[in-house]
């Protein structure tokens, strides 16, 4: 499946910004990561300097998951938090602030109807909660698909908009127990390696998790190795509006800084479906959930920041935000050590 | 020796920032670190949330040592790179205009006169380089004092002049080497075990810095159970202003962000002649240094970011400014769990 039309970074930029950073004032290679994200940032925009980070956008991607009985908070947080974004009073939401970030809440599968919510955050709305994985199929036949194509109409909103930095976010009761499952089924590895305490459920809790994403796998057989069919059996509206998120940025070329542990589920399977939008992503931060680090692995992404977060929202992704942009800054602003009296 | 008035944090100001976050619109503990930083805060200023950080001040303490011969670099850099701080055109001059951040250069003891730069610059002067550790003491008697008070009174300086976050930076051809005698000697660890390979020696390179620590240690003695006479034997002019700075921050109760190896190595220092100094310093980033994990150990800090860096000048440091700032806003500006719908 290669329909995609996914720019390639430019490597004749890459190269020169790797020449330009060893020109700086400064030991070879002493800014280290920041060396790294520069040289990224110039071949993803084909600049050197890039030009300055100015309108990153967060999408927060908010939705009920069938198997939300497993988590320690009830599924009705999932409608009270999407109140909570509007306000402006979420974690992301001040988070964003602080490095001028934007961030949007779309009702993707909340299970609730959100009386009173503008319309431009229903507009995207595939249905009322994903279904139990354990027991039935996340999503009815062709709902990954058209979930898909949502997440990709918003990514082309933001870039038509002047995003010029992707945040995929996620607020779902549940949503750590899918991600599980989408890693544990697209990369192979055992229910009780990739599911962990989510927001905090204690021993007992994750042993439930880990018989769900067990029993969830074994249920969907053989489909797991269809990104779509993945998506239908094991993941939930939300995963595949950000799986279509993802791509889409890639398509336009547009930088993607992945979150924790929902982003990073939804990313293998995005590369799945479109291998060469990976070139396009940056991982934020580490999740202290394990599923995202053989997400983030698989990928070959290395996390800017590792705080011990877990809310989700985009978060974690938006404080790299400033690296980013240390990152521009060193190679647009530095003295040259041919310069050195 | 208790003769400095540092002022306790506010214990009552941390309980309370403790259960403000916990009432926060999220799960427990998921920001992490930044709760941990938000209180920390907190305590700090007394106030639940505290102010914002507005006035982040870097002081670079630039100087030679005798030890430069070891370096990848020639010491006449040193000279070179103070009128670049002065042009704005080094690392942490660009790192801190993305926090708005002030940086201060000063000679504490550059080995050249540095004709026609500003008087201001040259007021704190102890001396031109210092001596080579492994064959003679780093400073005249009386000096790792004088030196140690010029630190102070630079602090006292910037927080006169409305500096709310302290940053110390470092410049100076060698300063590696020193930074790990100091913490050989004070923390008893063997040479080989702190010796890194700093702006970029070979083997053979570090296998010199190595024997010139242990030869550097032995010369020293039992002398190196004072930490003036430890300044005196084994440090330099900066190692002491900068123990000076550091410990005044704490007396004049405001926060101070560690940068890497060469401000671990001084705090190992300040932390013995005020022990209490070290409940006001936060550790900003992890140096590739290896000298900088024993000292940061033996402090009990933690660095906040870890981006692989070794440039010194306060550079990783400023890139910590953001993630302190995020902290004050969630606790600022999060709505509560009680308001949930």
């Amino acid at each position: 499946m290669t329909r995609f039309d996914i720019p390639a970074p430019d490597a004749a930029a890459h190269a020169a910004a790797l020449a330009r950073l060893d020109a700086l004032v400064k030991p070879l290679g002493a800014l280290g990561r920041l060396e790294e994200l520069a040289a990224w940032l110039c071949a993803a925009s084909g600049q050197v300097p890039p030009p300055p980070i100015a309108r990153p956008s967060v999408v927060v991607f908010a939705g009920d998951h069938g198997v939300s009985r497993l988590s320690a908070y009830p599924r009705e947080v999932t409608a009270a938090m999407v109140r909570v974004f509007l306000a402006g009073q979420s974690g992301v939401n001040v988070l964003a602030r602080e490095v001028g970030a934007g961030v949007r809440v779309l009702d993707i599968a909340v299970d609730d109807d959100l009386d009173g919510v503008p319309d431009a955050v229903l507009a995207r709305k595939i249905r009322r909660g994903s279904g139990s994985i354990d027991v039935e199929d996340a999503l009815e036949p062709g709902e990954a698909q058209r979930a898909f194509e949502a997440g990709r109409a918003v990514a082309d909103a933001e870039v038509d908009d002047g995003a010029d930095l992707l945040i995929p976010g996620d607020m779902g009761i549940g949503n750590t127990t899918v991600a599980a499952a989408l890693v544990a089924a697209a990369l192979g590895v055992p229910a009780e390696e990739v599911v962990g305490t989510g927001t905090g459920v204690d021993e007992a809790g994750r042993a439930r998790k880990i018989e769900v994403v067990r029993t969830a796998v074994a249920r969907a057989g053989a489909r797991v190795s269809d990104p779509f069919d993945l998506l239908t059996a094991l993941g939930s509206a939300c995963a595949a509006a950000t799986a279509g998120f993802l791509v889409q940025g890639a398509v336009r070329g547009v930088p993607v800084l992945l979150d924790g542990v929902f982003s990073g589920a939804a990313a293998v399977v995005a590369a799945e479906i479109a291998p060469e939008a990976v070139r396009w992503w940056l991982a934020g931060h580490r999740s202290t959930e394990p599923s995202q680090a053989f997400a983030l692995k698989a990928l070959g992404l290395t996390p800017i920041l590792d705080l011990g977060l877990r809310l989700g929202e985009g978060s974690g992704a938006v404080q790299a935000v400033p690296t980013l942009r240390a990152a521009r800054a060193i190679i647009a602003d530095m003295g040259l050590l041919a310069d050195l009296a």
